[in-house]
C-alpha cells in the first residue's frame, strides 16, 4: 500500500503513521520527496485496512497495490474455472449457449419457445419466472408458477435451466427448481442476496451492474466464492453511458479484464446489452470472437407478443443463424 | 403515445396498428408523412403498453407522451407533500438536517456523535445498522444490536433516528427501531425491498441508484407510494460519471428535477455525493440554495477512528460550521 | 415533428402554434388529449426548426421525427460507399488495417515499423506528425519533418499512409503529403476544421468523440460531406466512462448504429479504445466479427522505446497473429 | 512516482529499472513485496516520463506522485489568482456576472438585450459570433459582423465583452474586438488554439469539455499559462453523464476541486449545465453557495425569437431576479 502525505504533514505525523504500520507487524518505507512524502507499507493489505488511513487528516491519498479480492483472482487460480449448469460446462474451452424468452408467460409459450431453440442446438434454456421491472405496472412475472414451468420443460427438453432470482427468501425455492441461479443487474450489490447464494448448492450467473466496474464485480464475485459456492459465471449485458442509441453500452473489452484478472468462466448477454433484435447477432458474433465462454440469448417464439423485452427478442430463424455464425466463428479461433 | 413507423412499413399494417388502437377505446390519429408515417394514440400510456408496440416489426418507435408515473407526480398533487419523521417535517418549506456517524459502531461512539450533533442543532440521527459494503472483508456493521444501539440514543436525545434496511426480511425489525427507514444507491431498484416498505407504516428515504436517472428514481418511488406508503423522500447523492476527482458527482440539478416532476421532499447527501471531507460544506449550502429540503451528513465524533467512510465524515466542529452557514443561506432565500 | 405542450397551455396558444406550422407550408395536426395537447407537423424539420419552438413557453417538448443528417443517411443512399484511400477501398465487403506508430519519431523508427507491418500484409500506413497531447510537456510530433517522413516511406513500401490533421492551417499541407486525413476524437467537433475537410480532395477518417453519441459522430460526418467531400470514414476508438480498467470504453455496437444510419464505412480502432496491449487482439477480432470494414492499430518496432501510446503498441509479431486471425475471422463470415 | 512490477518480473529486471532511474538522476527505492515488487521514485516525474515506464513489458502499472500540471496548481502559487476583464476582477473575493445571449444575432437584439442586462448590474456581455453548432444547417453566427456590434455595444455600456474563439485564424481578430476569449467545451483539447492564446494578450475563460476531468481541465489551462498567458479562468458548465432530464450534468463539485488544485478564478455557467430556463436560477444560487467566482448567464431580450438556445435564455426580469438572489446568498456568506 503506499500512501500519500499532505504537502504540509510533518515528519512527527509521518512517524506516527510510520509506527501504526509496525504495530501491525507489517514493514514500512519511508520516502520524503521535495514536495511530497511517500510512506510504503508492504504485507496483507487488508490488515492496513484496519488503520483507516485514508481517513487520517494527514494522508492526502492511499493507493493499494494488491487487488481486494482473493478467491477469485487469477493469481490464486491460474488455471480457469469450469463450473457445470446440469452437464453444460462453462469455462475451460467450450461455448456453452443459453436461451430463452425474457419471461415465463405460460406453460405454451415456454413450451414453444424451448423446442424451437433445442431444435437448433441451445445448450440451455433462461426464462424469469420473478421479474424485476422498473415500473410497478409492468408485468412482474408468474413467480411460483414460472418456476415449476421452468422444471418441466427443462425435462422435457432434457435442457438444464437458469431464472433470476431476485430476494433470499425466494434461494431455496429457486434452487429446487433451477440449476442454475441469475443475479441480475440491479441486483449485483445486493449483498445479503450474494451471501446467501455463497451458501446456496447450485452455481450462479452474476450479471454485471449498470455502474459497476470490472472489479466491482469481482468485490460481488468474492461475497459468492468466499462463502463456499465456487461456481459462478460472470456475464457482461452493458453498462449505463451517454450514449441512447443503444439500452446500455456492452463493454466487451469486460471479456478481457475478466480473463485477465480471474479464472472464473464469462457469459456475455447481447440481448439487454443492446435492446435491439438487429444488434443481438453481430455483438454475439462480437464476443465469440472475443474471447467468451458463452451466451445468454433472448429467443420468443413470437417477439410480437411478448410481456417484457420484446424488441430485444430474436425470432426462432433468426436464433437458429445465430448459433451456426457463431459455431463458424469459434472454429476459426481453433484454426 | 406517438408511434414511427419504419421507413418502408406499409398502408396495411398502419391499418393494423390502429385498429389494434381502436380495440383498447383509444383514439388513433393517422399521420402519413413524405418520409416516414406516425400514428398518435391518445389516452391512458399503459393500456396502450399492453399492445407492446415497441417490438412490432413495422415499428422503429415509440415516444410516451405522458410520465408513466402518476401517484408521486406533481401533476397528480400540485402542492408539495409533507412527510414527517418522528416530529420532523420534511418538505412545505422548512429544512431539516440528519447527521451521524456512517455506521453505528459501539454505544460510546453513536452516544459521543449524536450528543455532539444535537448540541449544535441537528434535527435528526442518521447511522447505519446493515451495511452493504463492497468487500466481504469490510465491517458490515452491528445488525440488531445496532438497531438497538440507535433507538435508546434516539430516545436519550429526543431526536428521530433513521437506518438503511438492505433486506425484505428486516423490514420489520427496523419498523419497530426505527423513525424512517434509508433505500440506499444499491437496493434503489430492489422492487421486493420497495413493495414490502409500501406496506410498511413508517417513512422511507429513498437514495437515488448510481445509474439511475431522476426518471427511474420516481418510478422506484411510484414502487411504494402505490403500495400504500405515501411517507417517501428523495435523497440525491451522486452519480457515477468518469470524473474520479471525487466519490461520485453529486447532480444538483436533480433537485429542480424532482421538484418539477413530483410533490415529494428532496434531501442532498453530500457526504456520498462527494466522499471528501473538505467538499462537503460547499455542497450542503450549495444543495439549501438549490431549494432542497434538507440533508443527509455524515458525522462521527472522532473521523480517523471510523470503521467506514472516515474520510468524508465531519468533526463536530465542522458540522457546527455548516448548520451555521446552511441556516444563514436559507435565510438569504426567505428574505 | 412532436410538440407536446404544457398542461396548462390553451387553445388559444395551441392555435398560434397551428398557425406558425402552417405558415411555414407544412401541413398540422392537432391531438388534444386528457393530460396534454400535442401538435404534429409534418414536411421537413429543418424549415420547423426555423420556428424554435422549443424555445416557447407554451411548448413542454419537442421530439424530431426524422434525422437531422440527410447526405450521410442511408436512406438517402441506400448502398454501402465504398472509399478509397490510395488504391485501398473501404466498405462494400473488404476488409483493410491501416497499421503504424501513434507517432512518427524519426526516419529510422517509422522506417522499421512499415516494413515490419507491410511484410506481414498491413495495407496502409497510419503515424502521427502533429499530436495533440493532454501535457504541454509532451513530445508534440515532428510536424512537417513528420509529413515528408510519412511520404517518403509510403512511396517505398507503397503504401497509402493517414495521419492526424489538428488545424485548418494544415489542412493543404496535410493534403499534400498523406493519402488520407484523420480527424481525432478531441476534434470531432471543431467544425471549422470539418469545413475545410469538406472542401479538400482526400479522405477524412473521422473518428468519435469521447463524449459523442453515434447522432453526434454522423452530424459531423455531415458537416464533410454537405461541403462536397463525400469521402468520410467512421471511426470509434471509445468512449468516456466510469469503467477505469481501460482507457475508454469501446463501443462495438456503434458499428450497428453505423451501418443501420448511414452508409459510410466504420473503422475500429482497438488501441485507443482499451489502452492495453493485450486487449488489442480480441477487440480487433471482435470488431471484425462485428462487421467494421477495418481497423486502425497502433505497432512499434520497438514498443517500450515509443515517445508516446507506447503500453498500447503492439510488438510486430503481435500484429502479424492479429492480422492472421482476423483473416480467419472474416473468412468465418464468408462461408 | 510509483511502478509497480508484473507478479512475474524477475530481480533482475527490477535491477534494470532501478538502473534506469539512477541514470536520470532520481533517487529509487527497491520494495520487494510477497506478491508484487514495488519501486518507487523521488524527483522530478517529468523527467521519468521520459523513461515511457508504462509500455515497459515488466511494469504493471504506473501511479504518478504528484500533479502534471506545475503552473496553474495552487502548490506553485497558494493565494488565489485575480484576473480582470477590462476593469471587472475575477477571483480574490468578489463575484462577476457575465450574461448576454447565446448568439450576436443583429445589432438590435444585442443592444436590447444589453442594455437589459446592464440596468439590473450585470458586469460584463457576453455573445456568440462564430457558434460552434452540431448541425451544419444550423445559424452560425454573424462572424465578423458580430464582432464589431460586440464591440460598439461594449462601449456604449461601457460593460467588457467577452465572445468565443473557435480558430487560431480568428485569434488576432477576436483579440482586437473583445475583452476576453472564451474557449467552449468542444474546443477545450484543441491544443493549437490554447497555444495560440497563450500568447495572446486578453485573458481567456476556459470551458471544461463534456468528456473532460477537472485534471483534463487543468492540464487544459496550464498549456496556456505555460506560453505566458497568465490570465485563465476555469468555467465549470457540465458533463455528459447517463441522466437525460437535462441538457448536461452541472457538477459544481468541480469548483471545490478546482479551488483546491489551482489558484485561478472559476465561473459556473447554468444555462449550458442544465439546458432549461426553470433550471438556471437555482443552478446559479448553488454555484455562488458554493464559493464560485461568478457567472455566466444566457439572458435574451425575447427567447422565443432566439436563433440558439432560446429554451435555456432567461427573460430579463428573471435574470434581474436571479441577480438579487445571487447577491443575498453571498452576503449570507460574508456575515
Amino acid at each position: 500500500m503506499i500512501i500519500v502525505l499532505h504537502p504540509k504533514a510533518t515528519r512527527q505525523e509521518a512517524e506516527e503513521i510510520l509506527q501504526q504500520i509496525r504495530e501491525k507487524e507489517l514493514k514500512p518505507l519511508y520516502m520524503p520527496g521535495s514536495e511530497r512524502t511517500v510512506i510504503g507499507a508492504l504485507g496483507d493489505e487488508r490488515r492496513l485496512g484496519e488503520l483507516h488511513l485514508e481517513s487520517h487528516p494527514s494522508v492526502e491519498r492511499v493507493d493499494p497495490i494488491l487487488a481486494p479480492y482473493k478467491a477469485v483472482s487469477r493469481e490464486m487460480h491460474p488455471e480457469d474455472s469450469v463450473v457445470k449448469i446440469g452437464d453444460v460446462p462453462l469455462g475451460g474451452g467450450g461455448f456453452a449457449v443459453f436461451a430463452g424468452p425474457c419471461a415465463v408467460e405460460s406453460r405454451e409459450q415456454f413450451a414453444a419457445t424451448a423446442a424451437a431453440v433445442r431444435a437448433v442446438g441451445a445448450h440451455g434454456l433462461r426464462g424469469g419466472a420473478f421479474k424485476p421491472r422498473t415500473s410497478p405496472y409492468s408485468f412482474q412475472g408468474l413467480g411460483l408458477e414460472g418456476l415449476r414451468i421452468l422444471r418441466e420443460i427443462g425435462d422435457e427438453t432434457g435442457l438444464p435451466v437458469v431464472t433470476e432470482v431476485v430476494e433470499v427468501a425466494d434461494v431455496e425455492a429457486v434452487s429446487e427448481y433451477a440449476d442454475a441461479f441469475q443475479v441480475g443487474a440491479r441486483n449485483m450489490q445486493n449483498f445479503r442476496l450474494l451471501t446467501a447464494l455463497g451458501k446456496a448448492a447450485k452455481p450462479v450467473i452474476l450479471k454485471r451492474g449498470m455502474a459497476a466496474t470490472v472489479k466491482d464485480v469481482l468485490m460481488s464475485a468474492e461475497y459468492i466464492v468466499s462463502e463456499g459456492n465456487a461456481g459462478v459465471i460472470l456475464c457482461e449485458r452493458g453498462i449505463r453511458t451517454f450514449e441512447d442509441g443503444t439500452r446500455n453500452t456492452l463493454d466487451l473489452s469486460a471479456i478481457c479484464q475478466f480473463k485477465e484478472y480471474s479464472h472464473l468462466p464469462v457469459l456475455v448477454d447481447p440481448s439487454h446489452g443492446t435492446g435491439k433484435r438487429a444488434y443481438v447477432t453481430p455483438m454475439a458474433l462480437a464476443a465469440a470472437a472475443a474471447g467468451a465462454d458463452g451466451l445468454l440469448v433472448e429467443v420468443h417464439h413470437d417477439p410480437p407478443s411478448a410481456l417484457s423485452d420484446g424488441a430485444q427478442s430474436l425470432y426462432p430463424e433468426q436464433f437458429e443463424r445465430l448459433l451456426r455464425q457463431v459455431r463458424r466463428v469459434r472454429q476459426s479461433g481453433e484454426a
